[in-house]
C-alpha cells in the first residue's frame, strides 16, 4: 500500500483549494436542499444534509461523466435512496438501490467491458432490508470491483434511531463477511472521501463499501442527531436563519468541472429484433409452454447478443437453462434471491444496455413484489417469466403453485402480460416481449399440451384467438393455458351432444382484447364462461367481467380456483378444483337451462 | 470454558450406547424418506439425508417434548425448511422459517418469559433469500437466547451448487458479523452435535448458529454430493439396494423417548375479546382512519395482555405508537424489514400464544407477499395494517401510495378485508379482526374524514352498510375510504339538482356483501357505480363486477385510478385521477342518459 499511498499523494489529491471548494458545494447542496423542501412542504431535508459532503466530492471531484449528456453510455452511474437530482433508476421504496447498480456493475464489466464505474449511496436505516444482503452477496460473487457502495452511516431511521448495534463498526463487519473491501470514514471529511473513493478504484475483483459516519442535521444548530426531524418542515424564519448560517461558512464562489468519461462502452442496439426463422413445431406435438420458452429464448440469444437471462437457482425447471447452453456468458445465475434477480435486471437494462428476461416459479415472484412495482415505473425493457403456475403443476406442492400471479402482474401499471397456449404462441411471446418496451411477464406452465397453431400464425398483443367457431355456437368460452386445452375437450364432448360452443384463447390478458370477447359473446346469446388455472381475485373472469361490466346483456360464469391448493397429478387436481372439460361442459349446459344458475 | 467442558463430561454427554442408537435412528429416518419419496414419485430424499443425524440428535437427545402433545405449549419449537414431519408452521416456500422461528423464541423470551427452546434447521441454499438476514438482524438485536438455527451447508442448491463462496467457514463469518455466538460442526457427527446443541444452552443473551457440515446424498453410493440429484425420484431396485446397505450399518434396535419438557408457560387465553366502552367518537369529528387504528389499538391492548403490535419504522406515520405508548412492552420495533416482520407475527401467534398486528405503509406490504401468502395456508391470527393507501395519501409521493393492495389481499384464501371510511368503523374493524381466526387486512388512510356513524352503530364482517337511500335512488354508488365520502358529497350536489342516488359502504371488502349490492342494483334500475383509491386491476370495482356477473340486469362503471401516480395535495390528486365528487355526479349523470357511456 505505500506505493498507492505515494500514488495518492502525488497524483490524486486534491489540493487545498479543491478541498475548500468541494465543501462549499456541499453546503450549497444544504442549502438547495433546505430551500426545495420548504418550498414542497415534504421530504427529507436532514438525510440529504448528512450527504452533502459525499455528494459534492463524487460529483465535483471522483465521477467522470458528462454534465450535459447525462444518457451517455460511458458516464459513471450513480443510484441513490434518497430523492436527489441525477438519479438513474427512479426509486424510493427503500434497499432497492444497491440491487440496480449490482446490474448495471455486472453489465460494465461483463457485457460493456467498459470503464464506468457505478456509485451507490444508501442511508443506514435500509439496511435492515434483506434485499441489500441479496445484493451485496451477489456483488461479491461476482466480483463487481466497478461498484462501490456508500452506507451514509446517520444513526437515525424513520421514526426511531435504526438498531443500536448498526453503528458503522458492526456495519463494515457484515460488509466484509459478505466478501467486500470495506473502509471507515468521516463522512464530512472531504479530503478522506476523495481518498477512499481513489483506493476503491485500485481495489481488483472485490466490489468496495464505504461506511461514512454523518450526522443527520449537520450544520443545523439543535437539529444534529435528534430525534423526530425526519421529513418535518420547518418555519420559514428558522429555514432563513439556518441559511444565513451555512452561507458565512462558503468561502469561495467557484464551481468544479466534473472530469469527462472515458470512453470505451461498445456501440449496441437492442431494437427490432425479429424472428429469423419460423417455429418447427408441428400441430399436436406435446410441448409444455415453460419448455418452449427455453427453446425460444436460446433462439433469440442468438438473434441479439444483449438478450440476457437470469434465473433464481430453478433454471433446470423452467428451462432457462436451454439459453444457458448456448449463451453461459450471457446467463446470470442470481441463486435464491429473487429481489435481488429484479432489481439487477433493471440495472442491467438501463440506458437501453440490454434486454433482460427473468425466470423463476411464478410463485416465487410474488418476493419481488415490490421491486416489479417501482420497475414498472422506468419503461424498463425486462421481461418475467413465471413457470409452474396454478394447480396443473401437480406433485410439486401448493407452496409452489402460483394462483395470485396474475392478479400480481395485472396492477403493474403497462405491464403486458402473456399467457401462452401452446409452443407456437409461447415463441411468438417471447419474441413480442423482447420487442416491447416496458414490462412484460409471460405466464408458463408445467404440463405438457399439444401445439394447436400452425408455424404460419401471426400473433399480437391485445389480439385473442378464436380457436373454435360455428354459427351455431351457443356459449363462448374462455381459456388460456392448460384451460384452453380442456375448453375444446369441452367442445368434443359437447358437439357430440349437439351443442356447440365457441372457444378463446386470449393469448396476452393485458391488455385484454374486450372487442372480441364482447363480439363473439353477443353472437353466442351474450353468454361467456370463463375457465382459469389461478384464483378468482385479479384472474382472468374478473377482467373479463370487468370488460363486459357495461353490457346489460352479457353474463359471465367463472370457473376458478378456489380455497388453498393441494399436492396430487395434475388430471385429478383440474378436476378437483372445477376447472377441467368436464366442469367446462356442465357449466355450459347449467348456462344453457338457466342464466342464473349458481350450483356449480 | 473450561467449567462448562467439565459439565459437558460429568453430566450432558450421551454415553457411547446412546450415541450408537442415535446414529441407528438417524440412518432409520434415511430409509423412511426414500420409501416415501419413493412412493410419492416427488420429494427431496436427498436434502432429507444429509440432515439425518441432526435430526436423529435434536429429536431424541436435546429437544424437551411431550410426544403425544405437540400442541403442547411447553414443548420445545422446531422448525425445518424442507418438509418432513412435526413441523409447526406450514412451510416450502424458502427462507421464511428463521423469522417465523424469531417470532416463537421472542414470545418464549418476552411474553411467556419460559424455558422452551426453538430450533430451525436451514438449508444452505435459502441463506441467499434476504429474508434470513432480516431474521438475524432480529434476533440479535433482540437477543434471543433461546434461538437455535441450524445451517446444513451441504453446498447444493436446486440447480447448481450455492455460492462456491459460500461454504461453511463463510456462512459462520457471516452470523458472526450479524451477532450470533456460531459453531462449526460435522453434521454426521452425533457426538458433536450433542455438544454443541448443550453449549448453545449455556450462552445467554445470544442467539446461536450452528453450521452443519454435511453431504447431501450422505450414505447413497454415487449419490453423495452429486449435481442434479434433487428432487429425482429413483428406480426401484436401486432404491431396495440402498436401503440394504443402510440397514446394514444400524447396530442397535432401540428407541430413545424424548426429555419432558419443563412446564412453566403461563396460561394464557386470546379468545372473546370485547369491545369494553363505546367510542367517543361524535358524528362530524374530522379524524383520520390511520389514527383511529392507533386509538383503537392502544384500548384492544387493555383488554387482552396478548395483544402484541409490530411495525417496521413507521410507527409514527401508521399511529402505532399510540400502542406503544400505552403498552411499550408489547411493541416490537422490526426496523425496515418487512418480510421479516411478517414472519415474526406468524411464529409469535403460533399455538394461541397471541394475536398480532402488524403495522406498515401499505405499498410496503407488497415487500411480504410471500410471507402473507404462506401464513395464510396456517389459519394464524394476525392482522396486517396497511396505512396511506391510494393517492390520497398527497404530498408523500407515488412510492408511497398502495394502489395493488387490495389485489394482493383479495388473492389470499380466507383473508378477511376491512375498509372503514370512518373512526367508529375503524374502531369496530379492529376489534372484528382480533376476534377473527385467519389472516385479516385493514386499509387505513391518511386524510382525515368526518365521523359518519354513531356510537350505537353495530358492525359485521360481510355486512355492507347503505349509508344514504331513498325512494327515488336512480343509481348505487359504491365506495370506501376517502371515497365515500366523495360519493356523499356527490348525492348532496346531485340532490341539489332533483338526482337521488343511494350511497354504500361497504366495510369489508372481502368477503364482500353480495346480496346487498345486487338488491341495491336492482333498486335503482341497475345502475352500478364503484369508485376506489386504487388501481383497476383487483380492486373493488372488479369485485363487484365479478359478484353481479351474473345478473344480466345490472351494469357496473367503475371509478378507479390509473397510470403511474405522482406527488399533490390530496383533493387534486383525487380530481386529476378521477374520483372525486365532480367526477362521481359525471358518471352518474353519464349512467342516467346512456347506459354504454363509454366517455369518462
Amino acid at each position: 500500500m505505500a506505493e498507492a499511498s505515494a500514488a495518492w499523494d502525488d497524483e490524486a489529491r486534491p489540493d487545498e483549494k479543491t478541498q475548500q471548494v468541494l465543501r462549499d458545494m456541499a453546503n450549497r447542496l444544504r442549502i438547495h436542499s433546505i430551500r426545495d423542501v420548504y418550498a414542497a412542504g415534504a421530504g427529507h431535508p436532514s438525510s440529504c444534509y448528512s450527504a452533502a459532503e459525499i455528494m459534492s466530492v463524487l460529483f465535483f471531484h471522483t465521477m467522470r461523466y458528462k454534465q450535459l449528456d447525462p444518457e451517455n453510455p460511458n458516464n459513471d452511474r450513480f443510484i441513490l435512496s434518497k430523492r436527489l437530482s441525477f438519479v438513474d433508476v427512479p426509486t424510493g421504496s427503500l434497499g432497492q438501490e444497491l440491487g440496480i447498480a449490482c446490474g448495471m456493475a455486472y453489465a460494465g464489466r461483463y457485457f460493456d467491458k467498459a470503464s464506468y464505474r457505478v456509485f451507490c449511496l444508501m442511508g443506514d436505516g435500509e439496511t435492515s432490508e434483506g434485499s441489500i444482503w441479496e445484493a451485496l452477496a451477489f456483488a461479491s460473487h461476482y466480483s463487481l470491483d466497478n461498484l462501490v457502495a456508500i452506507f451514509d452511516v446517520n444513526c437515525w431511521g424513520k421514526s426511531s434511531p435504526t438498531p443500536p448495534k448498526f453503528c458503522p463498526d458492526v456495519c463494515q463487519k457484515r460488509c466484509e463477511a459478505f466478501g467486500w473491501n470495506t473502509f471507515v470514514v468521516d463522512g464530512h471529511d472531504v479530503e478522506a472521501l476523495c481518498r477512499v473513493f481513489w483506493q476503491a478504484a485500485q481495489v481488483k475483483n472485490k466490489p468496495t463499501a464505504i461506511v461514512a459516519k454523518t450526522f443527520k442535521g449537520r450544520g443545523i444548530p439543535n437539529v444534529e442527531d435528534t430525534e423526530n426531524w425526519h421529513r418535518k418542515p420547518m418555519l420559514k424564519e428558522r429555514a432563513d436563519a439556518i441559511i444565513k448560517l451555512i452561507e458565512s461558512q462558503i468561502q469561495t464562489n467557484e464551481e468544479l468541472t466534473p472530469k469527462p468519461p472515458i470512453e470505451d462502452s461498445p456501440d449496441i442496439s437492442i431494437a427490432n429484433i425479429e424472428m429469423t426463422s419460423r417455429t418447427t413445431y408441428k400441430i399436436g406435438d406435446k410441448v409444455s409452454t415453460r419448455k418452449a420458452y427455453g427453446v425460444a429464448l436460446a433462439k433469440l440469444g442468438h438473434v441479439n447478443e444483449r438478450v440476457i437471462v437470469l434465473d433464481s437457482d430453478t433454471k433446470n425447471s423452467t428451462f432457462s437453462e436451454l439459453f444457458k447452453k448456448e449463451h453461459p456468458e450471457r446467463f446470470i445465475e442470481c441463486f435464491m434471491a429473487e429481489q435481488n434477480m429484479v432489481s439487477v435486471a433493471l440495472g442491467l437494462v438501463t440506458h437501453g444496455r440490454a434486454i433482460a428476461f427473468v425466470s423463476s416459479f411464478a410463485a416465487f415472484l410474488t418476493r419481488a413484489f415490490d421491486q416489479i412495482r417501482m420497475g414498472a415505473t422506468s419503461q424498463a425493457n425486462v421481461t418475467l417469466i413465471g413457470s409452474h403456475c396454478g394447480v396443473s403443476v401437480g406433485e410439486d406442492g401448493p407452496s409452489q403453485m402460483a394462483l395470485e400471479d396474475l392478479a400480481m402482474f395485472r396492477t403493474i401499471p403497462n405491464c403486458t402480460i402473456f399467457y401462452p397456449s401452446d409452443a407456437v404462441s409461447t415463441e411468438h411471446a417471447v419474441y413480442l416481449a423482447a420487442n416491447t418496451k416496458g414490462m412484460c411477464y409471460i405466464r408458463t406452465s408445467r404440463p405438457e399440451t399439444p401445439v394447436i397453431y400452425t408455424q404460419y400464425e401471426c400473433f399480437e398483443i391485445g389480439q385473442a384467438k378464436v380457436v373454435r367457431h360455428s354459427v351455431n355456437d351457443k356459449v363462448t368460452v374462455i381459456g388460456a393455458g392448460v384451460t384452453l386445452h380442456e375448453a375444446l375437450a369441452a367442445a368434443d364432448d359437447l358437439a357430440k351432444q349437439d351443442i356447440s360452443v365457441r372457444v378463446i384463447d386470449l393469448f396476452t390478458i393485458k391488455p385484454l382484447d374486450t372487442a372480441t370477447i364482447i363480439s363473439n359473446a353477443k353472437a353466442t346469446g351474450g353468454r361467456l364462461l370463463t375457465v382459469e388455472d389461478h384464483y378468482q381475485e385479479g384472474g382472468i373472469g374478473e377482467a373479463v367481467c370487468a370488460a363486459v361490466s357495461m353490457e346489460p346483456e352479457i353474463v359471465v360464469q367463472q370457473l376458478v380456483v378456489s380455497g388453498v391448493p393441494q399436492s396430487g397429478k395434475t388430471s385429478e387436481l383440474l378436476d378437483v378444483f372445477g376447472i377441467n372439460a368436464r366442469h367446462i361442459a356442465a357449466a355450459v349446459k347449467c348456462l344453457l337451462m338457466d342464466d342464473t344458475c349458481q350450483f356449480l
